[in-house]
């Protein structure tokens, strides 16, 4: 049974799952990554621990990557990106930029997983002065100092006494367009402040929130366990302003459930920024002409009941390209998407002739 | 390529998406439902509209019911459970009981979807009068009311002047032991509050919630749309009672974000009762020897990197049996499962002679 190869755009954990599948199916498999590493988000970004168990993210997404180097019917390609497209699937003409130049590809199907970006904190909103003060940062620059082993104040290089979150940056905000919960913020921010307790015992951390989407067994493993065991502070309210008073940074806002105003001295602000589609996403979807859903990032057809079916038969969209998901979301996509794109090439074998 | 049967457990969603799945790929199936019916859940439970869509569920769940009615290589077995197993996948011997007795079968791998089943607001809280007052009733008591196409107290039979809904019935509550968010409460609970608005325009609905849940999407698309274009009323609060004063229920608790007591006549009260590993997922688990995870699902073990595998070769699960899941997990995870099954086929089959 000889088809055009799967290409499986993005190399992140989502792309990674669907190149494996559909490889170990027995499908000829391109997995197309821009970046020179593959990884995605998680190595880019340098993220610590994944979210929920703390697994080291570098170790984690080496194995995903290992399952695809070196597997007899998979061919990586980084460095190369998709720049036109035409017929259609299972004879995809799809033109490839690469390190070696232009190239032409036939695919049979294609799974598009090219993930989301960060909301960046300086774009839209200036309240939170993310480029005004260094000790402003972001989920991602947190993430970067956990991953060095320490969590030191950006302007003075010592250990901060006292450290806040401040959720939905970017996320549920109708004023920046951006309506949507990203999910996984709740989570990733539960598992920073248990990490930083780590680091500095001597840190108070508090969280500001709106509410605590700590989902499923999120709950107590990441809600619970940084409030009880790590003695993380939440405090539901809204965050108005962030200032400077001296060299520490003043938190003005309101605390929802004590309904009053509050202002607290923080040395370190960390903006949760949410998920927005990333400009490959965007690319890809007009490249094979994927309609979007109306949060912009690309449409699937079948309600719950068809997580990867895009408007186009033969392309497949896989991880947070669709939506915010969190790691869980993108593998199991990542596989169903597999499925779904061997699933087309089986049913259109008996029309195809390679 | 011949090689044993995969077993899929579970009709709901999740199997019918397996044993689809698998088939799909060219792999005997045999789907195993212990119900008369096929769908799961959704179905015997009566649901109405499926969260977040809205869509029809006996529609939904009869169109995916279709797609594995009928298909070459899948058998479908309704009524039938399985009372033991020995042996090693890809030869695992399997018994099964069903409408003509006793038979033995060899499967390759199984998929285990046999889900969840909601909390029993009687069995461990007495304190919302679950089984005291006819005006009390939980989610899926509401959900075969919105099919029946009316919403009515079931005292009187009369529409409700003022409806609340009340979340984590049986989650996150350590009380009880059920330490977990159950995911698709706060999801289910707008929903439902939008159809309640739709049908009984003059009924006020209320829903007192710890943290509203409506990640992802589900933030504008249900939490967003149930308080902006239907006029629900969000009060974060907990309800400590429910009393009876003359014909009307007394809701009485704490409104956390004004801070002050609370005490509001109620004609209906809906508990937002969470989800529980089912019986049958016990018994799976026990049947094939699957070690339970620390809430009592059936435990994968590949972190959030490999979402369907089991501690047994062979044996994977998809859906809710191995927590918390909404339908889009659960779609994903059973085709997720799906290909992991096909795939341990393949890998098998060097060594597999049937």
């Amino acid at each position: 049974m000889e088809t055009n190869p799967i290409l499986v755009v993005g190399g992140g954990p989502a792309g990674l799952e669907a190149a494996r599948g559909t490889a170990d199916l027995g499908y000829k498999t391109i997995l197309i990554d821009s970046a020179e590493a593959m990884g995605g988000t998680p190595i880019s970004a340098g993220y610590a621990a994944l979210t929920p168990d703390l697994r080291n993210a570098d170790e984690a997404l080496q194995e995903m990557i290992g399952a695809v180097t070196g597997h007899d019917l998979l061919e990586v390609r980084t460095g190369t990106t998709i720049t036109a497209c035409s017929g259609k699937a299972p004879r995809l003409a799809v033109s490839l930029q690469g390190p070696k130049g232009e190239e032409s590809v036939t695919a049979g199907a294609v799974i598009v997983a090219t993930g989301f970006q960060h909301f960046d904190p300086g774009r839209e909103t200036q309240v939170y002065g993310y480029y005004e003060f260094d000790d402003v940062i972001t989920l991602v620059d947190a993430e970067r100092m956990l991953k060095a082993g320490n969590f030191l104040r950006p302007s003075t290089g010592q250990q901060p006494k006292q450290v806040c979150f401040i959720q939905c940056v970017g996320s549920r905000d109708r004023q920046i367009g951006n309506q949507w919960c990203s999910k996984v913020c709740c989570g990733i921010a539960c598992k920073q402040a248990i990490e930083i307790r780590d680091l500095a015992p001597d840190c108070r951390v508090f969280i500001f929130y709106i509410d605590m989407r700590a989902y499923g067994f999120w709950e107590d493993e990441l809600y619970w366990k940084a409030q009880e065991e790590k003695k993380v502070n939440y405090i539901r309210g809204i965050v108005t302003e962030i200032t400077r008073r001296g060299d520490t940074l003043v938190v003005k806002g309101e605390d929802t459930t004590m309904g009053r105003p509050m202002e607290i001295p923080m040395d370190v602000v960390i903006l949760s920024v949410g998920m927005e589609p990333s400009e490959g996403t965007l690319e890809m979807a007009q490249v094979f002409n994927l309609p979007l859903e109306s949060h912009g990032f690309i449409e699937t057809i079948g309600g719950a009941l068809n997580t990867v079916a895009t408007a186009v038969p033969g392309v497949f969209v896989a991880g947070a390209a669709a939506g915010p998901a969190d790691l869980e979301d993108s593998v199991s996509t990542g596989g169903a998407a597999a499925l779904k794109a061997a699933t087309f090439l089986r049913r259109s074998n008996g029309k195809l002739t390679t």
